[in-house]
């Protein structure tokens, strides 16, 4: 499987405010770019943080670029994985609605009976790990399902995880003109953190966008 | 004044690891231009959080960019600036050695003799504001002092609280292809944070330098 992360933050590498409400960190060419990526691949994910902290949609926006992807003999939608190790995803989220499959990786001590819910408002549960998601065997599971090429858009716990399991291949960052500091404001990539053999990157390409700087890496 | 921070962060925008301890972020070509920026400048700044945690001397290291400085008629050094409200900073610390002159701004409450203490070895003391340093005072008094030109080295927390004091004049950051991580590693940016009315900053630069990249603002 190829996995791409890709996210928005502002110059000191936050993702939201402290308060971890939805900020406009982008602009329009990089919206367009990123419902772009979004249209070239298998599927979308977020961690449970994001689902709960701004209830995405994780869909192109683009009909023409839904219109390429029927063109190209794919499902009109790219599927959606959310990484919830407890099942915590309100079964009225947006990502379950049926506008995309929809698949919620969970682990086995999950609540009894939210796995169910999950199940009836349409989701696919995949099951791996024991209190919290092993990501490289789910992914084993979503390539099983297909899943050949993953885009990964958040937050910066999930993000973590993906880089000290090394399951990140491209990683593009756009980085907004801005501000938002705060020592307990998400950043591009959370979790315990490092504190030596960090994952070293290759700078694939930098360019300005709208008022911002999208830097491109390979890991 | 003219204030300019400078600083290298992971590409997460990390300035350290969740230990504090000094990490290699940048490499050799880094290393220069901001031995060319200290030289260019009439003092360098850090919080005494960087002092606690790295001992740093802040000096210019190239003995021709030295002697430069003496030519233009220059102290052979820039001065070293210290925010510190409570006099924290040891009297051993590298930045009070005598190779160059050295501010210590601190708050009217620091602990009774600390203040003495600094300037037995030599330190020139600054007092401005109650419980902690009010940077805006603190600036015109370095100003009566002749420092026009004033570089920012960091950490989080002061740069954090230079962008809500609006002191920002420009902002260069050396960012590193490798990832820290850590919901508790030193931003960029620490504080309280914003949560609207984020500082905006224009993308003066942006180059390649060495394995990185680095990003240059007007603030
Ligand atoms: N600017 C952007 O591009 C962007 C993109 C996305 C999100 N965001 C912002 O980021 C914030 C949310 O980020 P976040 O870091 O709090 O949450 P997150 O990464 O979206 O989700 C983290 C949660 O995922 C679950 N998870 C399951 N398996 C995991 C694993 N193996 N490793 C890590 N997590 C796993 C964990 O909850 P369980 O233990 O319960 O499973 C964990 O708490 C919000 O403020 C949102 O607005 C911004
Ligand atoms: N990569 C880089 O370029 C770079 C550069 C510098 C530092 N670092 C790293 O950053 C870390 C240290 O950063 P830090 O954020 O903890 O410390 P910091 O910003 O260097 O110092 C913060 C301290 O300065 C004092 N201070 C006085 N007046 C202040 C004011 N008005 N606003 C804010 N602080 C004020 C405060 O202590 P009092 O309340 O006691 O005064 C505060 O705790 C270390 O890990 C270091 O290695 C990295």
């Amino acid at each position: 499987m190829h996995v791409v992360v890709n996210a928005a933050m502002s110059a000191d590498g936050k993702l939201s405010t402290r308060r971890r409400e939805q900020v406009d960190i982008s602009g329009a060419d990089d919206f367009r770019r990123v419902d772009e990526l979004r249209a070239s691949v298998d599927a979308v994910m977020v961690g449970v943080g994001t689902v709960l902290a701004d209830d995405p949609s994780l869909t192109v926006d683009d009909p023409e670029l839904v219109a390429e992807r029927e063109a190209r003999g794919e499902s009109p939608q790219p599927a959606r994985v959310v990484a919830d190790s407890h099942a915590r995803t309100p079964p009225d989220a947006t990502l379950l609605d049926d506008a995309a499959e929809t698949f919620v990786l969970c682990a086995e001590e999950e609540p009894p009976g939210h796995h169910e819910t999950l199940e009836d408002v349409g989701a696919t549960v995949v099951v791996a790990g024991e209190n919290r998601v092993a990501l490289p065997e789910a992914f084993e599971e979503l390539q099983a399902h297909g899943v050949e090429d993953l885009m990964v858009e958040g937050g910066g716990e999930l993000i973590f995880s993906l880089f000290a399991a090394d399951l990140v291949d491209d990683l593009s960052v756009y980085v907004a003109p801005k501000i938002i500091g705060g020592r307990e404001a998400p950043t591009l990539a959370d979790g315990d953190g490092f504190v030596g053999d960090f994952p070293e990157l290759e700078v694939a390409a930098v360019e300005r966008l709208g008022d911002g700087v999208l830097l491109e890496y390979e890991c």
